[in-house]
């Protein structure tokens, strides 16, 4: 904040009092509100007029439906053709008897109990998402993700002297800070940041340092013996504290040559992201309740399942699909408008009357790759054994991630994620056959949490994105968004639009598919309206 | 961990692979399982042998429940004394229709709607709390409880440049760590904390600081310019990042010496706590649920409510008490043994043969002071509005603590925690009627959020914990957990048994009053089967 902006704020705050500097804050944008939303205003009924406008949606993802569902509002007669059986494209939640064949001929049919799933896609979704507007919206019931937790692991392969050991991410965070402390405020206060500090903010500074590090004393005459981190109860007991006379032996600390090498603290910043940062939520019953939601509020026979897309030409009239039903019947549809809310890639491959640079552009796109795998386990042993009640244990195993479930606690089983991998470890698993897949899995699995990791394993199901149809790949990435081929897709060609999370800068966050598709469905009614 | 310790698992592990490895650390209490609960083996059916064994508990609160349930397991003959007309104590779960009249004679009947209630005491059960297990073996449903929330506040009342501002967690994180980091990047690179690093910890502690911080590089023959910390968009958006080439303005951070003056920097570590750190959770529909499956689980008949205790006596044969039950008879019951679970100030207080020395011992605790106030809204304008999603904001007004619920996450109403204060703060809300208290608790909320704090209030309720009937206080001091008083109270005095969270080192915790019951009865039991 400029210093002026906030000498006005400070003498606003006393000559007006709370409520004045309140609504000052408020006109100058800064209110304590998160940065809102963009602004939105959908279509609305009655806009139309009594005008029948045609909208063909190539894809039913998050952004296709999105789209769909924001043009309905105003009467526009929107129809999706969707190659899968099902709506929410790579929001998808696998759950018994689910089946699929992927695009190297593996199949697999999930055998998960009843009530148990997996979100193979979208699996979080931060508080500033619109994707929780459209929950609330949708009626869709909520519940916490935890996408962090204290007693979940960090565990690291290689020869440092804390590879190959599952530390509590409390732990390694008591260490990290503690040491940081140390040595921060011993630099501090031998004058070493003179040059940047001044005598108050070295007060603040060491002040802040003593109860963030939970580090000891200024030493007076004794450099080396101040601010000492030596451990603390914040990084777990070998006996916690309990009745009677049991004050707890907290666990020793690591030695902070060893902490530095292990890069245990290098995963800490993942919680303070702005997509990432606690609180999280996620669907009740699964990830997929919102397209189906969705399919619900478009209203029956909008979806066209099953339907492949086999040509897609503006003519001077509007637009005309060709596609297979599910049925295999070749069809042809017209319409005003379509929007494609296929990934760029597989749209690439239509055949279409597109001009050379909008399919160059779709080609700029590069997908990437990243797999997951959900194991059910007929015992919660994570909870039983390792007290483990939801989060993340971060490696750099192969597995990447494993994630506890974040719902279901103390039932009698539950469905981890034993890996959520991308980039060379997703194509590593990627190459391997489903079975394969899970026996690596728990190999890996077993190192970090021992042989229990191996037991009471119920059902699994693995999903290689790059591999799975009508979608190869996980979210692209662009080469740049400044790029003029990035640019090209946020214009229609003719009469075809664009959307999906690959035109945002939230890519592979549902989140990003619905600003993209909002903006595709302002920038289409806009041209109706003006026409 | 000792050098040698880790030599040797380091020998193991190359020896004999993950497995061997595991199997060794376990044996040296070395797995990454968190320490456990204290070993408790309840007395079990059967083991009695046929003795009838009686015992009068003084007390339903979670101390009490707990020793009659576990003894219940043995066959033993319990009886519970409560002077309330509910099981639970401190824990306590007001809901519409609650109605409480304190001891400074202000009395207050819920207005809470169907459904909304507050818990008054003990809110958060983290996952290394016996409780927890409690939760799981008598069919309590649980929960997340948000105990840490990026998007709530820090606020600050004062005249520093970032008093009376609300601001998020996320942007204190970013921007006190963002200059943290370069502080100590800047004085390690400079060579200031060459004593205490190798050349390997230095690159190792600037690579950890530059993602921790989020801060630019080094730049070659410019200290001043290297690893600058420039603010991130992890601390919030002007705009956040979009559809199209909407790629975000972070807000811009506050300046350091803003920032270190301010002091938003010292509520982080309450977050890394032993007992504080997520994932925490509540049972799904209040915290009394706890002590009402006590209450189902001990059995009908066995806790005579509104009783209160006359007197209590060590007798040749046991123990003798006297008490007034709910119609105001007064009763005299005999049995082997008491245990008192109640407040040790309380219990102080009842006419007894106990000998000087251990009335002396009660009354070494120090009753403290808290208080609580829910405030019912009709409209959930903090997800609404603020976007936060449960969690806490922190302050140093006298509301000290306002908490955002847990569940109900999009309903149509919620209830907030208005304020949870201890000490002086406490106090002077407790010498406030409720009316008053609600209005103070709404201005001062409001210099936070804003006008909308005092909208669509539906109802609301305070608890002052040392004007509350048979409680007298939130919990206890001691002024040394090492004093001979204290140790008075972990020994039976006669056939008279002590327990209670006061006689543990988790004081204010359900999983204190738990811990304390479990080795007040095992203590018991042994006496008995030594017999």
């Amino acid at each position: 904040m400029p210093d002026t902006r906030r000498d006005f704020l400070r003498y606003v705050g006393i000559a007006g009092g709370a409520g004045v500097m309140y609504g000052v804050m408020s006109a100058l944008g800064l209110t304590p509100t998160p940065a809102d939303i963009p602004a939105f205003v959908a279509p609305r009924s009655g806009e139309l007029n009594g005008r029948n406008k045609t909208v063909i949606v190539l894809g039913g993802g998050i952004a296709g439906l999105t789209a769909a569902y924001e043009l309905g509002k105003a009467g526009y007669n929107v129809t999706i053709l969707e190659a899968r059986n099902r709506p929410g494209g790579r929001n998808w939640t696998v759950r018994r008897g689910t089946m699929e064949t992927d695009l190297k001929g593996s199949m697999q049919v999930a055998q998960f109990s009843k009530g148990e799933y997996m979100n193979a896609g979208p699996a979080r979704i931060p508080q500033h998402h619109v994707t929780l507007d459209y929950c609330r919206e949708l009626g869709v019931p909520i519940e916490p993700f935890v996408n962090q937790n204290a007693d979940a692991y960090l565990y690291r392969e290689d020869h440092t002297a804390l590879s190959n050991t599952a530390v509590r991410h409390r732990a390694a965070k008591a260490d990290v800070y503690g040491y940081v402390s140390e040595l921060l405020a011993k630099a501090t206060d031998q004058g070493s940041l003179d040059g940047y500090l001044t005598a108050a903010d070295k007060e603040s500074l060491i002040d802040f340092l003593t109860g963030f590090g939970d580090i000891g004393p200024r030493v007076p005459g004794d450099a080396a013996a101040s601010f000492r981190y030596t451990g603390t109860g914040r990084r777990g007991y070998l006996t916690p504290p309990g009745a009677g006379q049991e004050e707890g032996t907290p666990v020793p600390p690591y030695p902070l040559s060893d902490v530095l090498a292990s890069g245990v603290g290098n995963y800490f910043s993942f919680e303070f992201g702005w997509d990432q940062a606690m609180m999280m939520f996620q669907p009740v019953g699964g990830m997929d309740r919102i397209p189906y939601a969705f399919e619900k509020a478009i209203g029956p026979g909008k979806i066209c399942y099953g339907a492949r897309v086999l040509g897609l030409r503006n003519t001077p009239a509007g637009v005309e699909v060709d596609y297979t039903n599910s049925d295999g019947q070749t069809r042809r549809s017209e319409a005003d408008f379509a929007i494609c809310a296929l990934p760029p890639h597989i749209a690439a491959k239509v055949p279409s009357n597109l001009p050379a640079e909008t399919i160059a552009a779709l080609q700029f796109a590069q997908p990437t790759d990243a797999g997951k795998m959900g194991i059910e386990y007929g015992r919660r042993w994570w909870e039983l054994d390792h007290r483990i009640y939801g989060g993340i244990t971060n490696t750099d195993t192969d597995l990447r991630n494993i994630w506890y479930p974040s719902s279901g606690f103390h039932g009698e089983r539950g469905t981890m994620i034993g890996y959520y991998n991308v980039g060379a470890k997703a194509r590593k698993f990627g190459a391997m056959q489903p079975a394969q897949r899970l026996a690596s899995a728990l190999e890996l699995g077993a190192k970090i949490h021992g042989p229990v990791y191996t037991k009471d394993v119920a059902a699994s199901f693995s999903v290689d994105w790059s591999s799975v149809m009508h979608t190869e790949g996980a979210w692209v990435d662009w080469p740049s968004q400044t790029d003029p081929k990035y640019k090209e897709l946020l214009e229609p060609t003719g009469n075809i639009y664009f959307a999906g999370d690959h035109l945002s800068h939230t890519i592979a966050w549902q989140h990003g598919a619905m600003v993209s598709a909002r903006a595709t469905v302002t920038s289409l009614h806009s041209r109706v309206m003006g026409a």
